[in-house]
């Protein structure tokens, strides 16, 4: 843990300590302080990680509150486990920020970020802070993988279901993209009872990232517009079926069953709280097609405008 | 492995995959590419982790070549390896970029990283490109544990012997931070061999990196100014003591042995070769004393000015 000259009014001994005083509640990791911490899993458990970035003015908007900021971190990168059913375990980040944001904003920053790693129970096992002409945030998330083994994006087979938790589109202009909710507990359940070919989470709208999992299991697929969950306050039709497809930030999991496990896991009581919704298949090919009422719908140009 | 609105000329999907084309020649990293990378690492064997950050006009002056940079950021976190013995294993990477810097930039910047960990076979296990307003660079670097276990910067006792590899000074006005070398073989040989009761790697300067090391274990050292190695350059006397105090980004390895380890340590072959220096003791007390002639030298304003 190392803090360059950003110490601004808060004195360079204080940051190093507000950064030190992370959640460590977790055997097997040891807190930051020395120039690396160590990592020792459970024995026979995999660990996993995953590492993602928020830069200011791109992933939020220039002036939103830090403790906003951290929180939406470590959110976004703790979906990346959900995405393979993997338990949540450690984390390391870091901060590159102008100086003139000073010590009290950098101060709410870090709480705000060990606080969500308390919540979510993961041990901050390092970070390293940086003067730099804009503020980018990372973190590298860790987890610990599920008995069942990894599910990767690859595994899709022609014939699979598609499936969606949650619902879809919206994020940005309602906030919530601020603080999505890592699908945690339905990712590890989804792994661990249903076995998904292929799994993945949601970030840049399904019109992006369903092509992303089609690529890597070499298959195509269609979807059933009418089938897609939308969030509250869409409706169905063209411009809803927009938002769903392109809006993105909706952190949800996208996943490939075989048609008689995805029957199963619809009825899943744990499932089912979130919502699970089937609309859709995988297919021979690599062509992605989007269908209402039969009939091939082009969604035309996608993606939320700031 | 996800890159957000940076292809510039690029084309996205030839940005990942040059990101893919990962050099992952070790045994348990799987390659990016999913939503996380599993690490699984040999049996018995543990993992320490270190973040580090690279940010232009900080770390780096402006206009720097890409292919320094990327050797730079992972060197640099390669150093906090070698502080605890640990064989370098994997690397994880993020790049957040203005996307004026455009494809051929990039381009540039991923094969120099990728080059430079395989040449110290360390597996590219992920990474995250995304637009900013700035350029900051960031690597997690995985390690294997030593046998004899991780030393901290928390372990040293009064009557230690401090000890210094190679020689300080001057590395920000000849170039040498740019290319640094990360003291991988000496730090595992003296983990292996000579157990340091505290070790860290010196990357803002003695003056400020001893403090740290002394606090850590609760100690006050004295330091021998006629006994620093000074870098070729710079001459005994006060200017040179300044500079090795002062200059920073020196990336050596700074440790505490006590004395009959460290007479032994002295005559190995494989550490003289780098050159390893005796120049100071730790002592009871919390005081840092620099000593000439046996008289106490205060060094004044140090640090290296941009």
């Amino acid at each position: 843990m190392e803090a360059h000259g950003l110490s601004g009014g808060l004195g360079e001994d204080a940051l190093h300590a507000i950064f030190r005083s992370s959640y460590a509640g977790r055997k097997g990791v040891s807190g930051p302080g020395d120039d690396c911490a160590l990592l020792r899993p459970p024995a026979g458990r995999a660990v996993v990680h995953s590492v993602d970035q928020l830069a200011e003015g791109v992933h939020v908007e220039r002036g939103t509150a830090p403790a906003l900021m951290a929180r939406k971190l470590l959110r976004r990168a703790l979906s990346d486990l959900a995405a393979v059913g993997a338990e949540p375990w450690a984390v390391s980040w870091t901060v590159a920020a102008p100086p003139a944001r000073g010590g009290a904003w950098l101060k709410r920053l870090a709480r705000a970020f060990l606080a969500e790693a308390a919540v979510f129970r993961v041990a901050v096992a390092g970070g390293d802070v940086s003067r730099a002409d804009a503020l980018v945030l990372t973190a590298t998330v860790f987890g610990l993988a599920p008995a069942a083994g990894v599910p990767g994006r690859g595994g899709g087979r022609p014939g699979d279901v598609l499936l969606v938790t949650g619902a879809l589109g919206d994020a940005i202009a309602s906030g919530r993209h601020l603080l999505p909710e890592p699908r945690l507990r339905e990712g590890a359940r989804l792994v661990e009872r249903y076995r998904p070919h292929a799994m993945m989470d949601l970030s840049d709208g399904l019109a992006r990232d369903l092509p992303r999992l089609c690529a890597a299991s070499g298959v195509g697929a269609s979807v059933r517009l009418e089938d897609l969950p939308l969030a509250p306050g869409l409706a169905a039709g063209e411009p809803g079926w927009r938002a769903a497809l392109g809006d993105g930030e909706d952190y949800e999991l996208l996943l490939a069953l075989p048609p008689r496990r995805a029957a199963e896991a619809l009825q899943d009581r744990v499932l089912r709280r979130t919502g699970l919704r089937a609309m859709g298949s995988l297919e021979e090919g690599a062509t992605v097609r989007w269908l209402t009422e039969g009939r091939r719908w082009r969604p035309g140009k996608l993606g939320w405008q700031h």
